[in-house]
């Protein structure tokens, strides 16, 4: 359980939560004494929740440490990541929508380039592009093993993603990158006695690929890294008495949220609307409505200050749509900060609103923004304390002791 | 390590980072409603760093905790003094310059003054002063034992350091002060049977104190306390992947450096600018530079709010030199507060400033003190954190996870 002392002192109640994530929210100015992403954006409607409820700022890991989306995503739902090891190959699976359930074995793999005599020349095959990648990955589809099911996805460039489902595997398998050139990929190689059955397997695998890449001219190889089964971490239900929904398009995201129990909602579109009208039409369904949004993130690694500004203003004209829905506790932030001037995810405080019309402590802060967040009355907290400040404000927490 | 997590996400970079410490830097008003030492010193390349950069304070050790200088600058290195035992008698040791290595015995000495009988009547030899206990000291230097080394050094009033070094001494031996008067000092006693060679070799040493001591009016008698070995701390290389230095007046900080393993540049003089010329001449040699002002805590625990303000003062005159360096992160901060008011340190949270032109997350606050710092963007953080917010903004931190 991420947090022992929550199951206690849950409450049966029908205050619901909406956490909706805009990824990559934090920003940078982009030029000394400019505003953010998120401060030059126009955004009526979060700075009326901004006025009436209360500011902060989060921290996703640790200070200072950049999260991966993963890792992110575990933290916000309360799973602190240096705790909760789940798995690169798990991730990066649920990233491209393969499902790894207990006991099933997902790895990440990559292209990369043999010489005559079989010796790694690139570890990333040339860095080949989506065209020449996907391809060769729907050819490895045809594979079969005796006795499991395999299925593999693209992730992107030279990268892909393999889960084997069967009986009897363990994870416990060394990675075959030998992580430099001029030699052989390795064995697959068991790390203990019950995952002898899943190496010898995933090695099965690999000799079936080489007839397959033999003819191509840069991904004539590859290597598998970060075996790795569903953790099985404690469910939303049980951690925190919540009946969970997802609502996001991408299959990172969708992954993440299956792994902690949340029930995928499938839904037409990509639109901020089109995700919040799908939170409206299951809203008496569950208790808890993730929704993700994932492309002010796309807009922050591309460099694009005003295409992020845009999206976010996007956001906020569509949210009318779940405020209509009267959420106990609505809260609104981001995974991590990806600001447009950096062209990548990084480590600074993520701003963080939280909306509570019954219970929410005003503070000072009258918008929605990295400076008004800094001065918000919940301060700056781990990002894995998100879960307590809703249930707490969505009435679902009881007294802790007489 | 310190943190476990960075050592794999180090990035190989030209980031150069630069910790500059004000010795005591937070301060008090003298009177309600007055300023502080730092709210009152004229600031004006601080304040320019601050309005350009990111605030916040820190927590030395644990909320309401007053340190002292070693565990202080321990916790700003990263190492928290509650997980890192470093012993008293290293710190002593290191505090007045002698060298403590893996497998050498520091410990701490008092002078005491005993009666007829060799009870204790006095437990600091009546606080004798510098000018009485050092020529007492410098006797003791001659004495010699056979197969060891000894080193002994004054520190103040009654206090001496001993630093005994030879093959196979342990430091399991049990204080030799009986914390009380009316009885006489304790036997050197071993711990355990590993440390039966050193307890004699202590004992011995004591025994020998005698002949030296006996006619001392005051301070004829000894007891030692704090027996440890240097910890072997982990270095700053294996941490955090910097070759780090230290430039510092005072042997104390230069001691705590060596610990964990920054190179202790020699130079000439006494000033900031003194300092800073030397960070100057070494800056393409090294990727971490502490600077360590030790004036402004001199100040503070004379009691002299003005002296303190004019310290302040002279290392923002004298900052320019460090500026033209361009460091990718620029830290200002005091590894405790030694407020003039309280003539002592103190637990108050510290000043911090963030100065990174690449990175920083500007906040709202514009000038460098203690009330803009609590408004700061980084929040209120322990010292721990100080190192990892400094790699993160010297670009030496890749991202956590997928």
């Amino acid at each position: 359980m991420p947090y022992d002392y929550i199951p206690p002192l849950l409450n049966i109640n029908n205050g619901k939560i909406i956490l909706l994530i805009l990824d990559g929210l934090g920003g940078l100015p982009m030029t000394l004494g400019g505003e953010t992403e998120l401060e030059a954006a126009n955004t009526p409607n979060m700075d009326k929740l901004a006025a009436e409820g209360s500011l902060g700022q989060t921290i996703p890991i640790r200070t200072g440490i950049t999260p991966g989306s993963g890792p992110a995503h575990l933290s916000l739902f309360g799973y602190d990541p240096l705790k909760y090891d789940v798995g690169r190959g798990v991730l990066s699976a649920s990233g491209v929508g393969l499902t790894v359930r207990p006991g099933d074995i997902a790895a990440r793999g990559n292209f990369c380039t043999l010489d005559e005599e079989g010796n790694i020349t690139d570890r990333r095959a040339g860095r080949i592009g989506h065209e020449e990648a996907k391809p060769i990955v729907e050819k490895l589809k045809s594979l079969k093993i005796s006795g499991v099911e395999v299925e593999i996805a693209h992730v992107k460039e030279y990268r892909f993603t393999i889960v084997m489902r069967g009986d009897g595997l363990s994870d416990k398998i060394s990675d075959t990158d030998p992580q430099k050139t001029g030699v052989p990929p390795l064995h697959v190689k068991a790390e203990n006695m019950e995952s002898e059955k899943a190496a010898a397997l995933f090695q099965e695998w690999v000799d079936k690929t080489r007839e397959v890449l033999k003819n191509e001219e840069q991904a004539n190889g590859l290597t598998l890294r970060g075996f790795a089964t569903n953790p099985e971490l404690p469910t939303y239900l049980d951690s925190y008495g919540l009946k969970a929904a997802c609502v996001a398009v991408y299959p990172m995201y969708r992954g993440v949220s299956h792994l902690v129990g949340m029930d995928v909602i499938q839904f037409q579109g990509e639109k901020p609307e089109d995700e919040f009208e799908t939170v409206a039409k299951y809203w008496n369904d569950y208790d808890f409505f993730f929704v993700h949004i994932k492309k002010t993130d796309s807009m922050g690694e591309d460099g694009n200050f005003d295409g992020k500004v845009k999206i976010i203003e996007s956001v906020d004209q569509a949210l009318p749509i779940l405020l209509d829905l009267n959420p106990a506790a609505l809260l609104i932030t981001g995974d991590h900060s990806t600001p447009a001037k950096m062209k990548a995810h990084s480590w600074h405080p993520v701003p963080f609103l939280l909306s509570s019309p019954e219970y929410a402590l005003t503070d000072s802060q009258t918008i929605f923004g990295e400076r008004a967040c800094a001065l918000g009355g919940l301060g700056t907290f781990p990002a894995t304390e998100t879960m307590s400040l809703a249930l707490a404000h969505a009435g679902r927490l009881s007294k802790f002791g007489a």
